[in-house]
């Protein structure tokens, strides 16, 4: 046992001795936009620990551009940390030679090329997380070196103002500001006063304004024009079958047109049923446009949102008794606390999936592609860690015993074939080929069957809580598996049986009539119609916007 | 489907009125320390949710004692929700019938008393909950009214610094403040300027400077000269055939006498055994006072703090390279993100408890208390919703398949008989007899046994994830439960069996000798030697002060 001798402040004379050396460009707290690139060689140690924010939707872009220009001779071997990776520059700085490892949460549009960059070498992977895990590995083993990030508004002393779209900023900032890391902000714009603070100056080392606004993405939109009699089939299935079945106060929708219909058949088929305020009072997830007409009807009691959504802002403004907005008016989101509350605070997760196999498990990483998860494991899972009860998930106990508990809803609603024509419904999931590709670990399950308690398609409902052993589970897949080759198997006898039991239940069990269900069931037909229910708040961008 | 009329701005439109009609009490947002009973008075609704912060360490005690002196026929029925019941006061609203019903996590010293009231019906019991999953109730469905929080200093524009002590006051002003909810904070000092701002002033409603500066707690402290050879036989145990074992590298320890003996080890027993550099790198816990040594010998990289330890924070600011601290050298703790870090980012949790079942499951809620779990329950259980791997973590799978994937290390160390000679191990937990007592719609169960992986006890290790099935897991539970009732059901030829597949382990299968367990061994032998260690930095409170 012997005490060493070291400096305990290494890291802080680092960051010290960094800031020194850009001492002739900096105005307070403050550089040029065009100096970008040498402040970032210098501040920037080789093998670093770089978070940069690649957010779902807000992209600190310019400063993501700008990275790509630094000298890979100065500048190399950095290990990057993303929630997500969605541009091009992203991968650019592999293949310049800049950075060399990520860790990563969700992978859109680049996820092909990210499997080809693992394959060539040109990129190493880490390890896939969901947001909320590598937010915490963040204050654990990953705790950054430099955090590259982006906010609307800062003021003369560098305070940011990141309203709306303040999702992960600021556990990010969070985690570096206070080990020493470097805090450098992109900035829209330099203002005098801010509406509100969002994080403090006191966090904050460089602030930098963007050459242009940074880039902000539409990504929770679903066009109601989009949404097929199918879908509306499957979302009346879950309102009567689910929510009202269980009494679903609180939830989290994850995003897709089959929860799009369900949003917009709340107003119509659910107060049909008498189940306004009765049901989905609670909301954990981003500004959805098609929730409008169900929070116009009263359904809706409150909403805590992961970011923003473009087009959003003022109708959010005017409707604070239901979002969560700050006294200047913009709404406040968090990332993180919304994960949080997603995984532990509300009764059900109900979302879609790409492919699943006979035991339930379910992946969106395909063949080829290195897409990630985002939030869905940690929303679609039971939190065994949770200890309250609600009647919902007390519904979940099956068998009771003395130290029986409830179990959170994790709810699959797919129809048995995707887009693409392929069976959803498969033997293996191409998770486990891209597990042995890219050399994971363990194969990139999104959702683990024995976590999911309903799968819902355009055949039914398998109520998968109350399967008793695993060879009943299967036989309630298959038996909502329509026309895929293991639904095939599914014989009528047994699915008999599974009806009987309440086990797995089809249209007609739940009283509910195929051709019912009409695309004129939906409370909105179009966006259009969806900008009419605000009262002209909503405004979409050009993108969906057909009419003007 | 009908749009409703409403007006959709009514919880801010009432709290400005509230604050308009202490107008003439407020300077800026201050008031005086004498008015802020009136000042409550008007602010709070009957009937209002109110967060009352009680910490774990740092208590609104100023607050918490005014709030019983309001007038309960203009004050009542509030529904408090609290992280911690610690202070008289706390329960006094009930009685006064200013309150009428908590949700909580943590009841300490007045958890006797809880229970009481709840069988009087004083009390009415919300749920108990951890930590996490309190907090994302904040944001769903136990959004706050009012927020009634302690900070050490606030600037003349209300900006916050909390410091050291950081804990759970941004999650709880978040909440109340972005959804219109009455933030008012009480502080030990204004100043005119911040050492950093924790807590932007666009946050607070009013401030006030309490009368005494806020209560705060050592919680964390565990005095060395009253660690047992029996504590140290389990932490060498532990030591070996767990950390160097499975080689974890980042873990949370729960408080008490065992995970001190452990702290207290790595730098002699962990360094004769050549694991320095190779274990236990990255933490997440408090600030123990007996992680000084560790430390000091370089066993440590970094951690993550929940909240402050008094006396600790001289000795923090020194080592910003291992503690998160602000640029003004004192740390930023925060409960919220080192809970998700706890619970996701770790390879491993080891704590105590009071009782342990035959099927593993234990819990720290005994006959007539309702002590509730703090975090416990979050960092001892296995997060499903996780997705990147690490060596421990892998270490876990028994059965490779295709999907297979890690488990956390959830360990309890226990002693066969506690502190008051009744066994641990237990034919039934008390927690069942409390449920039906308290009308709890499950059993208050800390730890359920699936979710543990290993049990300490003097007797030696039980390997819970090798155990196949439940009755494997029953025999190696009761092969280390000594000569509880349990315990004596054990018999030697099973045992030999379970220590021959490697389910249990004695000291000797491990190589250690049980007179090896000496307190020599410790790197500290009280708190004396603790503060010698930190070259004078660590400044027991009196209360562990023997020789001064």
């Amino acid at each position: 046992m012997k005490k060493i001798t070291r400096s305990w402040t290494q890291k802080r004379d680092q960051k010290l001795e960094k800031l020194e050396s850009i001492n002739s460009l900096l105005d307070g707290k403050f550089i040029d936009t065009s100096r970008i690139v040498e402040v970032m060689e210098a501040l920037i140690e080789p093998g670093s620990k770089v978070v940069l924010e690649g957010d779902n939707q807000k992209q600190a872009s310019f400063l993501s551009q700008k990275l790509v220009e630094v000298n890979p001779s100065k500048v190399h071997d950095l290990h990057m940390i993303m929630s997500s990776i969605s541009r091009p520059e992203h991968l650019d700085i592999f293949e310049r030679g800049i950075a060399e490892r990520i860790d990563f949460s969700y992978c859109g549009s680049q996820s092909l090329r990210v499997a080809q960059m693992v394959e060539d070498g040109t990129l190493k992977l880490g390890e896939i997380h969901t947001y909320l895990e590598l937010f915490g590995r963040l204050f654990v083993d990953l705790i950054p070196d430099v955090a590259l990030v982006a906010a609307d508004k800062a003021d003369k002393d560098g305070n940011l103002y990141t309203g709306n779209n303040t999702e992960e900023t600021p556990t990010i900032v969070e985690a570096a500001a206070f080990k020493d890391g470097i805090v450098i902000v992109q900035v829209n714009e330099i203002v005098d006063e801010l509406p509100r603070v969002d994080i403090p100056a006191s966090w904050v080392d460089v602030v930098v304004k963007a050459d242009k606004p940074y880039v902000l993405e539409a990504l929770f939109t679903r066009d109601p024009q989009n949404i097929t009699e199918l879908q509306i089939l499957m979302g009346m299935m879950a309102i009567k079958g689910i929510y009202g079945k269980h009494q679903v106060q609180s939830l989290n929708h994850g995003i897709g047109f089959n929860t799009a219909a369900i949003e917009l058949l709340l107003p119509t088929y659910g107060e049909q049923l008498g189940l306004k305020g009765k049901i989905a009072k609670h909301w954990t997830l981003n500004p959805h446009p098609t929730l409008i007409p169900a929070i116009e009807c009263g359904w809706v009691e409150s909403i805590h949102s992961f970011g923003g959504e473009v087009g959003m802002e003022k109708y959010i403004a005017a409707r604070p008794d239901i979002f969560f907005v700050g006294k200047d008016g913009s709404m406040r989101s968090n990332r993180a606390l919304s994960q949080v509350a997603g995984q532990f605070a509300v009764d059900m997760f109900i979302g879609s999936t790409l492919q699943i196999d006979r035991e339930g498990n379910s992946s969106t990483v395909t063949a080829g592609r290195l897409s990630g998860f985002g939030g869905a494991p940690n929303m679609g899972h039971d939190p065994r860690g949770r200890r309250h009860s609600t009647a919902a998930w007390l519904d979940m106990i099956e068998n009771p015993h003395e130290l029986s508990k409830g179990k959170k809803l994790v709810v699959q609603m797919v129809e048995t074939f995707g887009a693409n024509k392929k069976p959803v419904f498969v033997e293996k999931l191409d998770a486990i080929k891209v597990r042995n590709e890219a050399g994971l670990a363990i194969a990139p399950v999104m959702i683990y069957g024995d976590d999911v308690t309903h799968v819902v398609t355009e055949e039914g409902i398998a109520y998968l809580y109350k399967a008793e052993g695993l060879d009943e589970r299967k036989k309630a897949l298959a038996a909502i598996a329509g026309v895929t080759p293991f639904g095939m198997e599914s014989n009528e006898k047994e699915v008999k049986k599974l009806r009987e039991k309440g086990i797995v239940a089809y249209p007609e069990d739940l009283g509910i009539s195929r051709v019912q269900a009409k695309r004129s069931l939906l409370a909105a037909q179009s966006i259009s119609d969806l900008v009419k229910w605000s009262d002209g708040l909503y405004e979409p961008t050009s993108k969906f916007r057909s009419w003007s």
